[in-house]
């Protein structure tokens, strides 16, 4: 691997698709477009076919001495002002992977490379297009309606993309004779920036729970109801998001309250009613379970205490998705062999490799993210941390193919 | 006082301008005129003169056998869809005051009955505009553009019900000889239906701070964020909120926290920006004060703890408006020998009452509210209730009266 060579493709990238307001390849878009030609044109250097598959992923590989191949890629599409990293560290790295093996000749099994279709969803509302189609888990019909800011359709604007929606999930053709799934990324979280620390490998992606809490009171005049006489939703609501936020340290998980809206949600009355946005993750199914467990009694005892009622609605949910072992073992090597520290971390954000996860042995790498703000064009890392997870992203590479070479990582039939 | 006559009037008040959807009595409205065309007809069966002042108050006296006289009234008009008591119990007891006064002959010193026009500010939103343009704290200059929904200027509206603006603190005038003021009205609170008690002497009303707490902290992934490297404004405003609560209690006022409002506001994001809204009443200027300043302290407390900054932003404040002590001994009194209890409460709503008791020795009586709720059609007092108001109410007038015949209570100049 050669990181200077990933770091050239990331800066030239963005003189092509940022500026001053950020990055601007959302998918489905001429600026996407665009960027896939600049990676089309990078693959056009090395000894491999570009072909798009039905969900609109872009693949290109180098076939191996042994069948079945390894998978490496990102996405190369961005949110709207978004920063030069996000799915490009990836994509480019993968890039970079596949061009440094096919100079060192017939690798010991295939590779090869994905752009994974619309990861951001940023168009749409749906994350994980792409990824979601080969792995078999997109709704084609949830999606077929969405409609972007103009009122296009979703089905209208993958067609002109060359994307016929009711055929996406024969994408997962494609995964007949992989091995397992390799992905570099920026953490888009301040943890590794706190500890000092260069890039981690990664355990998996967080499950999800999202709640809305509707407490319900009486509303009352503000200046007329004595406080040993009300109902107040807003207190209700204050003391559940402070257990709530016990409820994260205690099981070592996130849970966030993003926000509450109270009725009438005016200075001169206590509000009778107020929806408050529950968000709870976790790594493991068990601790999830009780963290939900956790917040719906602490929701419940604020509104007793407070004389309200409650009812906790459920929004969304996703289980925990653990990556392999075995392959976290070896990116943890990789880091350390890079210059990091011998460490893995969980991932808050969902990535293509959780779909990835669902099929195939699957890692991640994470570099730093200093200052670590997600999806802003402040978004950026030190050169120096994206050289350890860029090397570190090509030591495991290697080290994959190699061990698919010793019989293990069988092909999926 | 007969109280089954001004329960009849009440009656048939809420016939002729209010209904299923409750009373429609709002100020400077065709059924508002209507409202105020009955209440002529019952002054019209009286020796009195009915005059408007040029604030649009309504004014109708007997003289007495002594200079100067007590002023007795409330408002006609109401909110849109409010109940049949607010406001009207007060003017249809003045109402049943001078009636009852004419038919004994002439009293002791003068007794004048007053319409204050538009106290509820349901069209415009400036409340009490007939008796602060009397008492001289109106700001024409603040009101004159004001507009209601369809775009109507207040000036324009209240010259089309003879108000010429600029002319209405001249309504000042009719204090010249006023010794005191009295009214009656519902309470709109929960305090005397909670103790069982049917009405109450009012020592006041509160003074109020309303303030914006804005918390600043940082907006994060809720995913990525680790619980212990956030700057959660949601926990800081929960943390005050609560906190805020206490102050309240300890000080035997009120404190509300209406709302909050965060920034991005999303399931998915730890919000970096959180607006509070903060309403803070006591009768007392000293408790008020240090109400103010401990909630002060709990919002900067609360920031600190969570990572987070403040600025308390000012809104709007007036002092409290204590009533006189003589005449809240008189409607005590009153209350008792009406079949009440011994008690004074303070008012958290403002009335037209506190206008005057700037300029006048001012007390009011209240009714249970039963529901306690405020400005909606379901308003209610049970009628044994009302009736113990009524007659306690026509006994503090008596014994006003009275009182101001013994040389107490002297003539405004």
């Amino acid at each position: 691997m050669n990181a200077d060579r990933v770091l050239a493709d990331l800066r030239e990238l963005a003189s092509l698709t940022g500026g001053p307001d950020g990055a601007r390849r959302v998918c489905w878009t001429d600026e996407w477009t665009r960027a896939r030609e600049f990676l089309r044109e990078r693959l056009a250097e090395l000894p491999v076919e570009v072909e798009v598959d039905e969900a609109g992923n872009l693949w290109a590989g180098l076939d191996g001495e042994q069948d079945g191949f390894v998978i490496v890629g990102s996405h190369i599409d961005s949110v709207p002002a978004g920063g030069w990293l996000d799915g490009a560290l990836g994509e480019l790295s993968a890039l970079e992977a596949l061009r440094s093996a096919a100079e060192r000749g017939t690798p010991p099994v295939g590779l090869r490379l994905v752009d994974w279709a619309d990861e951001e969803g940023a168009r749409f509302g749906r994350s994980l297009f792409g990824s979601s189609a080969c792995a078999g888990s997109l709704d084609v019909g949830e999606v077929r309606d969405l409609r972007d800011r103009d009122g296009e359709r979703l089905e209208d604007v993958v067609a002109r993309h060359g994307v016929e929606l009711d055929r996406a999930l024969e994408s997962r053709a494609r995964l007949r004779g992989a091995r397992a799934y390799l992905e570099v990324h920026i953490e888009q979280g301040p943890v590794l920036e706190s500890r000092g620390e260069p890039a981690a490998a990664v355990l998996g992606t967080f499950g999800v729970e999202r709640h809305l809490a509707v407490f319900t009171g009486q509303t009352a005049h503000a200046g007329a109801t004595p406080m040993e006489l009300r109902r107040d939703t807003f207190m209700a609501t204050s003391q559940a998001a402070l257990e709530i936020k016990e409820v994260g340290i205690r099981h070592d998980g996130v849970c966030t309250v993003g926000g509450a809206t109270s009725e009438p949600g005016v200075v001169t009355a206590v509000p009778g009613r107020t929806e408050m946005l529950l968000d709870q993750r976790h790594l493991d199914p068990d601790a999830l379970a009780a963290m939900l467990a956790e917040a719906r009694d602490a929701c419940e005892r604020a509104a007793a205490d407070q004389g309200c009622e409650l009812e906790l609605r459920y929004l969304w949910s996703i289980p925990p998705i653990p990556f392999d072992d075995r392959l976290i073992g070896l990116a943890r090597k990789s880091v350390m062999d890079a210059g990091g520290k011998d460490t893995a971390i969980p991932s808050g954000p969902l990535h293509d490799a959780a779909e990835m996860a669902r099929l195939l042995p699957t890692v991640m790498i994470f570099s730093s993210s200093s200052p670590p703000v997600s999806h802003t064009k402040e978004e950026d890392t030190p050169e120096a941390d994206l050289r350890v997870a860029i090397e570190a992203y090509g030591s495991t590479v290697q080290a994959t193919l190699e061990l698919a070479a010793g019989g293990e990582l069988p092909p999926r039939g």
